[in-house]
């Protein structure tokens, strides 16, 4: 069960309103690097957690500080669309260039269909779906998608703290830059609690490694055309697992061309590509 | 530029065709933990990037071995769809409730929209789009997403082994968990030519830390009602970046309950959220 | 802020495993009539919550509550699924015809992509998107979104209560139907406090209302091509906001067929649209 | 069956031509508070209209009443892009800031590609989907899903009269707003006609009531930690379905921390997720 | 302006109802192929129609008669869920493994959802979304986009015969395959109104042509690796246009490895990226 | 397989970056006319692919073209937005209106995502989706498919070409529209290899033609309410396939106005729904 106090978690002021800002913000918040993604990814992860207790714990914790940092972003974003109506009134009107061109990229739905608040959008109003939550059952998966998160949510940020000179918006965006500095690397120390690359490599490390094809797992296949690739530590020394070698090699086809069965009838091809004198010899497996 | 020699990366065989894996596998074609993604998602940080050539290279020479997985998906999906309007027209007609059975869940659309062959869609039929393509321009940040796809990828890969008996698709998807195995490594050999976490995190690392909020970048939040939480390797010991030392702490709320403006004329909220007595006094950020 | 304690709101038992089940339970979690919505939707109302205090307060309480419910259901979604996997199997082998048919609609995600847990999409895989969240901020406006929410929310909660004979089901489904009640009726009072439709109607009731088209605001439009059109409430009588009477009259058309400039060069339509003999005469308006 | 004359139902001029404003426009086209989302929601709810037939005939004429509405706002849109191609290679050229700025925020589709037409997309580009159709077979359910269509649109149209000076659009967004007055209303009657909340509530009013909670069926939950909550028509007072009395509580849990059985082998998580010494006490309901 | 009789163009009678069926149905309504499509597509086209005032006319027509379709869609859709929760529920209790299977590939949300009426999605419960209606302005490119829109129309029609039995599905698929046979050759008969392949070839024939790249626009490019191509009309004989001859050559490429600039600070990528050592000589675009 | 060289097909060279072209020419790569549609729709017609050989190997050639075009795109929009984020930045800080009014349409997430490279979206930041690739396993359909998109693709390119003034652009996309001109009739080529329209009418021409209604298939259908329409090509003179004449006709309908049964009582309609008296009576088609 969840529970709310109604306070936010940190300060959000804005000393001047800036609504190009707002739209900025709506990334942070429902763009593939926001808020309400890492919240439902943290929480879903949580709700399917399988296996020691204290990980489904450790989840549901931090899941729930995200749905804080909604709040704050959605806060942050109304508060910076006050007075936005006007100018944007205004610059339908032509009367101010130099407004007009400040406020050119303002979101047209912050006003039109919130009347001056936060959505959960992206910057370019492309509503969040949740086909972005990764909640796989496996816990290592899990984890390096929860880093991915948190560093291009970080990035993200920093763009942010960039754009603006506002010390309001700098100093909540440092708190968030800080939360992001600390869940990357709590999930990472979940990894290193389970033992390392070499524990936990390759996901899932549950799959008998002997049923896995042994001359391409330790392999850099290169595909340039002269054979050719680039060298790095991926293509030499000890894999990170500790298993085997890394090697490189150019790519070569081992199968043929593949060659599928005529259409049946009752897919209703076109007549000539049914004709059985033009059909290719079947391949082995069709 | 690209190229091509019509010929499959590895042998494909289907044995006795199933409809049904049919639609399972589509979920490694079109899926989010798919083929599709990572080909698209690997070109697209090559297209992207910047810095060190090699790189660019790299990520070229493997985003185009996904190009071939796509290839290889597409047929086994349709080698398995071989036979499989007669059964769809069986099951219509009720006749033989094994058979039936067997095929019910056989995606509708493999017939009606493609004629017996592969969509690119998941394994529930749903298109996969482009918003699951990340390249940040952080390489750190893109590794760790790339690590990610192949381990949702090799998580999925070995479901879909379990789930077959047919020798032919075993033999494929051997490869292609052989395959996730390199690349997961692949990938994380980067993060470690690169120094490894105590060089590369946070990510970014080129943001001036001390502009990060200090008191909140090392500490684990708990959000339990009764402030516990759950102990670990991320709750102390030295931070893995080796900067700081994690320390737990229960969240508390440092900001207020934050009150917005009245709504403004132009916007047309009800006249009762217009009425100025019945307003909340201003926050500070207000 | 939000806190959590870990336990569910209500019990959640299963007895007879279901995956079946499991996925039609997916349309009430993240179905268009499901609980990630109506959690989002009051939150992001009260996040933009301007006016009173009270309703930001009341929003929030009870969209906190919804999160509860999204808990309750990835729970009851992942007890359905306990043994799911093997049936699977086993109905890929055929061995079991009647088995088979019983998990013919399992959905594949549930193995394939979550282990065995609840995802966050509608019982047909569809991701939710959050252009479902209605937060207009016209409190009147809003009310009526969430009775929406709540009504076919209580629909489709009454219907998976038909479909189980599961007694640990039933009794969650009890209880949810129980909240959907209060919950419909708890937005509705909102309403009724307001004044009720007398005081409310039109939503927006501040937009001056003399500057809205006095012929057609209280007239029911016929669309038939004789003429006539179905008697009720709305063709006769007082409105329901007490300022006028319904009527009922044939639509007609008062416009004229529009006609649009030929296509500029730089548009690159085809030559033959741009021959200035073959344009129709400019409408008034172009 | 459906006809047509080609004309509009009422007069579209536009005096000066603002692509800014077509832009802002497509909102109430395409957005979901727009005229492609009621014309398809209420012919859907007259395709699958069950029980007295008039109703499917109300839903029937006023749904092809909103087409004449897509037809009206798309000819507003071309009308109001006369002119935009010159205008958006001027600002690409950068040779006049000021009316750069003020056409800075129009939309490149409608030049790329529908070479200055309306586009079934919002306001911000994002298409239609149909997942905004409400039909869900119980008709005071869709009536509330109909009265929300039209309070959103509504308050959409009142926001765009705000925005422009233009008298062909002011008077074309007059009569918009006139009808949606009246369809607010419509559907309203129809719930006054079936007897009002005290005979409709709870929806749907088919289900025994006996067999939901009677424990939480009436009760306001509060979840603040501290137990309070806000007081309104919703917390005291006789129910508006005139079955009980409302009341306020905090919640509390009264189910356990859930917890789910271990991960079977063939989901392969990861092996430390998989040790029994590891898993928690099972749930009763596991 | 729109009207509307309430009658089918086409009864619409199933004799036997097959819930099964009506899934298959949702393809023809709501998917890509269907009839929302075209009639959205055909009335858009109209709305932006510019040149000769028939062509918007003819369109109308058209899109006119497709939403008849949509309504014989829906209500066949809605007579073949007849019955169907009622084995449905038998289905989850498992008792008639016969008709469980017939019934296994039911669209759970035809009943969760819709109260056993059609959806506007496809076969596989996606929803339909606008990005689908092609409306460019160039008439030609819309009538080729038509064409498309009927062969895989009819192609899907033509399945759907296949599949049933029922005289009343096969006597309605009858008439709209019959239809789809007249709408292919009432766009192609435009294209041979303006004057057939030799005149309006290229697609947009306004551009002006000395304006392409005169060595590459009626070359067949061969991407192979060993510089072969299959031969066939392409690649040989005078163009369609009737302005050149096809030729056949092996692509091979003329510009170099792309060099983008080094990261800027302010993007944040990580510093290693930012190393002007490291970094690979500009290319002579950047 | 798949092979890549590193280098572009055609030189990419930008004289002077522009922000707001960047934003352009995404609708070139992630567009519904776009790139990287037509390299995933050709590729999965050719994996597909049924009868005679040469169609796939001819499609693969060409599918890999369009790779090395996604290649091109990015590589121009990375190079167009080189310095971008300066000016950015000058934009919030509203000191110099005439650069900020350039950059007023600059899409946010070239910085905030991409770290100022191309993203796999459109112009307005609509990630592309696979519902979008058209592979019907019908070659003839398939064909007009792709004529529909270089149509549209060659008339996107011209208006692109309209836009700029850059030399190295207006060279590149000179070189993408003569690829469109050759693809274009390259596919129609294919249409005339298989005997043209007489031959290849109607799609698909294995359907038994005696199957399809008779009375339907070659008559223009007028929808207007005084029954007139356009005549044209397509009313009058030989069908296009040679087996009948064109006419038009007023459609009239032919069903009657369709009734459902009831509501059952487990699909929860409202108790007023379900009153037997009120029901109309049954078509003959329930």
């Amino acid at each position: 069960m969840f529970y709310q106090d109604g306070r936010l978690q940190y300060p959000v002021r804005v000393e001047t309103p800036s609504p190009l800002f707002a739209k900025m913000l709506q990334q942070a918040l429902g763009g593939v690097e926001g808020e309400i993604r890492v919240a439902l990814q943290y929480m879903f992860q949580a709700f399917g957690s399988r296996g020691p207790a204290k990980y489904r714990d450790m989840l549901l914790n931090t899941g729930t500080e995200e749905l804080a940092h909604i709040e704050m972003l959605a806060t942050a974003i109304a508060l910076n669309l006050e007075g936005a109506s006007n100018v944007l009134k205004d610059q339908m009107a032509q009367q101010d260039p130099a407004v007009a061109a400040v406020l050119g990229g303002m979101s047209p739905r912050h006003y039109l269909s919130a009347g001056l608040a936060a959505l959960p959008t992206n910057s370019e109003g492309v509503p969040f779906d949740t086909s972005h939550v990764y909640a796989s059952g496996n816990i290592v998966g899990d984890m390096y998608a929860n880093v991915t998160a948190e560093a291009t949510g970080r990035t993200l940020a920093t763009r942010l703290y960039h754009l603006t000179d506002d010390p309001g918006m700098k100093d909540m965006l440092a708190f968030l830059i800080a939360r992001d500095t600390m869940h990357q690397q709590q999930w990472l120390a979940v990894i290193e609690e389970l033992g390392g690359e070499t524990e936990v490599l390759p996901v899932p490390n549950s799959f008998p490694q002997d049923q896995e094809n042994q001359d391409f797992n330790y392999v850099f296949l290169t595909t340039s055309v002269d054979g050719t690739g680039p060298e790095g530590r991926w293509s030499s020394g000890p894999s990170l697992d500790g298993n085997s070698e890394f090697r490189q090699e150019p790519a070569s086809p081992l199968g043929e061309v593949p060659v599928l069965a005529p259409p049946v009838p009752e897919a209703f091809a076109q007549e000539e590509q049914m004709d059985p004198a033009a059909a290719p010899p079947a391949t082995p497996g069709a």
